[in-house]
């Protein structure tokens, strides 16, 4: 096993370019050991997240690598210093402050889930063009107009676009989020965003998960 | 090219066990030609397509050989058409009655989306154990006590549940949905939900995709 070096490499790693796969699992185990930290557990080993999440041992073992955190022969892992390790890595514990381009519909959703801000996200402010929209509060989020976004951008520095226009509004609205300085754009349009190699751009398809469901319905009848 | 055989096993094939990937990228194109539709344009080759959405123009013909449509040399697909024929490929045009278990937060959030039901998706009930919820309404969406979820099915008969509740109760609610006759979850819980094979899971891991945003804007700076 040489896998100290692996550790060297990646200790104090905030910034490492963790593959997406690792970051997806990574909050699986943060779910999984933040409810036996409920429960008072105090270790907990790779292989008993590995039974209870289907996910590979020594693929747990890695993943965890990644993480400024060891845990003991026989013993396995501290189970509070490991919520708070992968809380912290996960970045959930900062604050990013975000703005909603599309305040209706999903967009207004998201502006109300309170859930969010429990990972790190601050939704700060609202934008659409509908004028019954333009000016009201939502959860005592304040909606503006889009054509206010370079102005009130100043005043919140905004990093994160959330996207929910219609979509053919994406890449025009996304384009005008950029050029305001957002320098990531988490894009719930089916649309596909065309950016800059520094913009990060994140899609979660919702649309297309619907359309997952009705076909592995259909099949398994 | 045989393309003809795949065309003739694939056809007619709403029931088809589609790739996943394939179904990632049908609601993309879906987006796509409904906006040129929309334009008045009249066909789209795949090329086109490939250009806009950055996919292999053969990969777009094999995915699209699953519909029921096939483009013409040199003209490409009728617009109109292929629009109708994602639609109700995807299974956006027929009525898929849901609920919601969890209906704080995030699942209120959904309940008040009326953008699902454009993609087939009926929210026909909430659940939640939480007294001042139970008993009102959502956007005229009804919310029960979860222990009258076994009764309430009778009535509404919903085959999908998305499951929005804390990461503690996530497979115990799982569990009633199920015995309640429910055939898919749409878990948008970090929890990985246990379920028998004839069970639908899809998980839609938003804090997953926010630490993915996180991580990868600490990177590129």
């Amino acid at each position: 096993m040489n896998n100290k070096t692996e550790m060297n490499e990646t200790k104090n790693t905030q910034r490492t370019m963790l593959p997406e796969p690792t970051l997806r699992r990574l909050p699986w185990y943060l779910a999984y050991v933040t409810m036996l930290d409920n429960l008072h557990v105090e270790h907990v080993s790779s292989t008993q997240i590995s039974k209870e999440l289907n996910v590979d041992a020594s693929q747990i073992a890695k993943d965890l690598s990644f993480l400024n955190i060891k845990g003991k022969t026989r013993i396995g892992y501290d189970v509070h210093k490991l919520v708070k390790e992968l809380t912290d890595f996960l970045g959930f514990k900062k604050k990013h402050n975000a703005v909603v381009i599309g305040a209706g519909n999903l967009g207004a959703a998201l502006m109300q889930d309170k859930g969010l801000s429990q990972y790190g996200l601050d939704i700060v402010a609202g934008f659409d063009v509908n004028p019954d929209l333009v000016g009201t509060t939502m959860c005592g989020i304040p909606v503006y107009g889009i054509d206010e976004l370079a102005q009130r951008q100043q005043e919140y520095n905004a990093s994160i676009a959330i996207l929910t226009v219609p979509v053919e509004h994406s890449q025009q609205m996304a384009n005008t989020a950029i050029d305001c300085g957002i320098k990531a754009i988490w894009n719930f349009t089916p649309f596909r965003i065309k950016a800059p190699d520094d913009i990060v751009i994140t899609n979660t398809s919702i649309y297309a998960h619907l359309a997952l469901i009705y076909n592995r319905m259909g099949t398994r009848k």
